[in-house]
């Protein structure tokens, strides 16, 4: 690498930011000796523990690479092909996985329009017609985002409400948690009362977002849907054979509350961030900041300009909306630099 | 993890060894400020250059996270679901996939039986009956491993007879070199020669087993063949967000030879380890000793003592045969180790 | 079968009839003597020259048996597993064929909302964003139904605006011409003018639900796209062994324009219909009476009642609208009978 | 059609030969009024019933169009993706169906090589290993084909060790019945027998081969196997819409015993051809004839003259051994024909 590269934090994804030291050094300690590959090794037992202190003693873990490998994979485990999905038009799942549930699965996604992607009850009712008509695929699962690709946050209740017409339905519930510390920390809960006491059946966990390298989680809270996990997961070129690599990381993320201190700081830095933003005239925060993920609406040429200097997704080309991500490393300085930046060009 | 674990090197597998500390070291380096997602990062710009150094300026590499990844979304860029991929029946791609292959691509396996694991032409001539009728998997590629699940290398006049065999058939030839590194040592030759100019399309090149942490690539040798690849491996499940982990792993791995010393490391041990065990009695090896494995004949009753104190796979029941490999950390202690305990049990 | 039981002729769709006798008459001729399966047969050779004749001398022509079978493979053929179709919400596609094209060929299915059955430009326009993304399942197809699944026909010109849209946009055109018969004997235009000519490269040409017992044609108007066709059929579970008794039914179809006529009398009986029930006070015909469906509100309570003596499926459960199908074989008397019961109803 | 065309019979395939009066006079029959399409008719009523009658009365039959459609979809119903089928390796499933089952269901076939087309448990019992172990497809079912592609016919006896064999294991037992009544004449005794009574889960029944038009069932013995078979039948596009006609022929096929009648006919050809054939000196029957196939070793150049006047496949160019089926409609006088022929031939 020569030196000359810049390094520049940006608000461009979360996933644009390195690795927390503690989990670094969680890697390197892990690193001694030989340990048995795929998973038989002390790290992942020790981390499998983690687990189950936080989401509760039911919950079995297994570790994938990627968001989508844990979603796409999650779902194989408890969809037949002739099944269907219910999600939000927005969600990864339907928009960001080039198809990879379709593919993998053989699922049908049935995409929901929601104003700010969360999914109700009663926008589902109608989604139910066919049931047991041969011709259709048949609803077998809600897939929700916590917090949602638009950076808002189900409350509990919202998730015990969209379980219960789940199971009322014959339904399970699917959560895409790639950013769940988030939700977690804006709420103020822990994660089994986010996920498992409210109903969840099967969970994505993202450690990738929130300062691991490498690593996400899929787990259940009936290990019966778990049972041919094992299998779907190498089927699913899922398994990792230095296990302990990824362990070593989760059983870090969960020890001690690294997950929620990292998670609390990028809320923080969202919500400053939108406050900032949302004195500039001519902007205009779009949906509720109660994430890591801010959305703002702002004049075409500051767009522009901006894009030259920072590095952003524009999610509405029409508006346009902008899509500001915070991370666990954002800092203020940088949050003043990119408002003032903006302020400038407003102004002018 | 609590500190009385015992950290004990062992045969199983060359993915039972950490990392190397130059591999680690580059991880630390690249961990600083913020980097574009998905490989458009200067990590990933230096290691893709790394490819094309030692594999010719039109490789085109594209990093996965596991070597059935690598397998089988390298076999899915140039087959399609109608055809069929010719391989050893002891191949991993037939084995030790758990159906990933059938399941992802749709191919049909035909699996070859072999001596040694190394196909030949005359061995695949009469599997290509049926080319161009309707009711039959069409021949598209023909996948080699090198070194061998059972240890051997193929010599680069026997990879040019097999493209050569390919090419007038209308074939492809796919490489599974997760352990390409201890082919190279073992022939003395460079990595182009052993692939590009041996005739080889598709290449699964392995960095976990020899060193790494996580890491394998797939590499094109003809641009045109991955010209859909980018598609393939995010529905694969194969796209890492924080890419620049494991470019800076390949970058360093592929830097100043890491790669070869590692192998030459892990071939030497296994010579060494062939040598000491071809001395006791009632003890064969029965493979050629090419790459860093060895596979031994002994009494059974030893086999069931052995395994007490060390671990490693047991390959054929029946004689039985077992596996022993080494790693780019095998001591020359640890064989003594082996060696001695297997003497005392067979002298008993 | 017992002698008791009742034939009654009734809306609920065009594959509830029966086989036209000429259809059936063709069928027992062709069957003498041995032919060799699978489609190397005169009837086969003979069936393809008329659709040559009627599509034009580069239409290649493959039987199967269903419209599912034909809309599924024609799509496999061309799209790739992480491509995707644009095609209307209400399309057999991606209503009626329980996640086939999703499963068999792993594509996404776009739904596109629209008002009366039919895509336009202007609503296809806005979904080919994010081209070149490998996050995002890559637009390869537009499928439209002609007739479309609400009974309306698109113009040439409408045919050719799409097509032109699509070849602009690297895209293909599927046509499910399911019924496209019907859509021609409307339009009072040949079958080549409305496929070929209009810029069609994949349609799925229905016989069954006008006239035939079994059978459906993919029509390749680019014989470069059929090039692994009858691979794919074979994989897909569709080649017919007893070949020549689908061929034969197609011969006799399209030979001295007996489709023509079957469609023309449906679509007659249809116009009947509507205007018929168009005179009932509180029954709105919802859709253009372009084809052989007719798309029906009525009260709510006449829905309860009719469905006790007529067989019909109700579109939508809310307003009420039901559909009513009419075939090759509808009577006037039919159709007098369903109004005067409609009427009564009502009037009560 | 042209009037010249030579209606021939020959000895490829019993799928060459026609349509049985009596089910070509079913359908007829069934072509009056109209009746609700995909299988809520009072035919397939019927057929059913006599499904029950034949395979008793936990039976549940599915009809479907092709034998492949009726193997894959009944091992879809049984197996997951990351499972295996053990089958011949010269069963159809294996070599005939272009990948459908790898493709379909995404399962692993594991080939085993025969003498004779049979499968035993010894020879099943050393695939069995690396049960439990993550990275291998887990064995799922036993496929046979009764009787098997080389002609020979497994014992009641022979078949109740395999399904004892595999309840043992945890293991379903499926059989390819394409030709079941040619076993069942051979046998002497029921489809029940054959079948429930023997052990078998899931059966693909032919009818095709066998004097029907188009028509293969996949029937159940345990009917919470089908569970969820009418979505796979309809993702599979094997749900035929006017399924009246698959099920009249049906309802023929069993009834009055004209599927056992059409058995025993070929049957009995087969063994004459086989007395006639074996008198020739240099030809050869090389397996035993139990059903409606031969299969001769002749001089090469015989195989060269013969084909300029019948149609016939080579089964083993090496040798070479030809195959010869008869049907429900061969003549004795086409086998003194061939036998004519074959016999001047060698005498020359």
């Amino acid at each position: 690498m020569s030196a000359d590269i810049e390094f520049k934090k940006g608000f461009a994804s979360d996933n644009n930011s390195g690795v927390h030291p503690r989990i670094l050094e969680a890697i390197e300690k892990a690193n001694r000796g030989h340990f048995v590959a795929y998973g038989a090794d002390p790290f992942t037992e020790a981390a499998l523990g983690r687990f189950r202190e936080a989401f509760g003693c039911s919950a079995e873990a297994y570790f994938v690479f990627t968001g989508t490998g844990a979603n796409v994979l999650g779902l194989k485990a408890v969809c037949s092909s002739h099944e269907s999905v219910l999600c939000s038009a927005v969600s990864h799942l339907n928009s960001d996985e080039c198809g990879a549930p379709e593919h993998f699965v053989g699922v049908k996604l049935i995409p929901v329009r929601t104003e700010d992607g969360k999914l109700f009850p009663e926008l589902l009712e109608p989604l139910l017609r066919g049931r047991g008509d041969g011709h259709h695929s048949q609803p077998r699962a809600v897939s929700v985002t916590q917090p949602t690709e638009l950076g808002t946050v189900y409350g509990i209740d919202e998730l015990s409400a969209l379980s219960a017409f789940a199971r009322r339905n014959g339904l399970l519930l699917h959560m895409d948690g790639a950013r769940l510390a988030n939700a977690a920390a804006h709420l103020g809960c822990g994660l089994k009362e986010l996920t498992a006491d409210a109903g969840v059946d099967v969970l994505s966990f993202g450690g990738t977002k929130n300062g691991m390298m490498i690593g996400e989680a899929v787990v259940f809270f009936d290990p019966g849907l778990a049972r041919s996990f094992k299998y779907i997961r190498k089927q699913g070129m899922q398994l990792a054979s230095k296990m302990r690599f990824i362990s070593a990381q989760f059983e870090a993320y969960l020890r001690d509350g690294l997950w929620l201190e990292n998670a609390r700081h990028a809320n923080a830095m969202a919500s400053l961030l939108a406050e900032e933003l949302g004195k500039i005239p001519g902007c205009a925060v779009t949906q509720k900041v109660q994430a890591n993920g801010v959305f703002l609406s702002m004049p075409r040429r500051c767009v522009e300009e901006l894009r030259k200097r920072f590095f952003f997704y524009v999610i509405d080309e029409e508006k346009p909306v902008v899509r500001l991500m915070t991370s666990f490393d954002t800092g203020e300085d940088e949050i003043r630099e990119l408002c003032e930046a903006l302020g400038n060009c407003v102004g002018r």
